[in-house]
């Protein structure tokens, strides 16, 4: 099968230069960053004030080469890779469900940003939760997001 | 920047050969159909079989071109294109959720199928809801998402 092309359509902004310094998920951080459409694509962004989430999907451009197993940050065995967030995976795609905080002309600005400085942007999608199943069984993984989630939520308000 | 070169990981096998005989969202629909890892991928997949869902990342090989601002199939205004599911965007990958019902060495087999037949592969991700904010807001969008599927279910008693 032939290979297949994109062309980045903007780069996301954030206080991460390296992938040391980028928090795990973005959704258990708060971390204010902003995505950033080429001018050229500026108007695909109209109607988005609408909207309180998005899909953004982006290069990762910082994995090089990929494993088929790996043992996952939030796990201590290894795991088929399509089952894990994992960067090393043959096309390294990123996919976060970000908070909308503001819009200002060809920038979307949100607090949930985990990418690298400088990561290039390959799509934006509108978040639709009627399409999600509303349960799903996560085999590993189990509760180990939820678990973090909360984590952080209590930490956050220790910080207080 | 650069462009970015991807490699199909699979294709993905569906009764539909064209795009017009596919339904416009595979959740409204009972369509089965293959998502099939080449076989040098396989291992990959290891452990999916605890996961009652999938995010499956494709391309959508038959569209061309795009434009910034578009009718989509559920609304009669022109939206921008990054508020849209429309395939006729700047990069045209396409993201479902799928239910799994069974796996077999290299193929995971769905009923949430409306990809064409041979719509190469991208990547598989897990899908994790706690990962999904609980409540958003979709613009023009409204519920028009969620009144489709109602309709859908309707339709599929009646069929009974």
């Amino acid at each position: 099968m032939k290979d297949i092309i994109y062309k980045p359509i903007g780069v996301i902004r954030s206080p991460f230069k390296t992938s040391d310094q980028a928090p795990r998920q973005g959704v258990f951080s708060e971390n204010e960053g902003i995505i950033e459409v080429f001018t050229e694509y500026k108007e695909g962004l109209d109607d988005i004030e609408g909207f309180s989430h998005v899909i953004v999907l982006y290069h990762l451009h910082l994995s090089t080469g990929y494993s088929l197993k790996l043992v996952p940050s939030v796990d201590n065995k290894e795991r088929g890779v399509f089952t894990t967030r994992s960067p090393r995976r043959p096309n390294p795609i990123g996919l976060a469900v970000i908070e909308i905080t503001k819009v200002e002309g060809n920038k979307i600005y949100s607090r949930d940003i985990d990418m690298v400085d400088g990561t290039p942007l390959l799509d934006i999608k509108p978040y639709i939760p009627d399409l999600n199943p509303p349960e799903a069984r996560t085999g590993w993984m189990g509760d180990k997001f939820s678990q973090l989630i909360n984590y952080n939520k209590n930490q956050s308000s220790l910080d207080r």
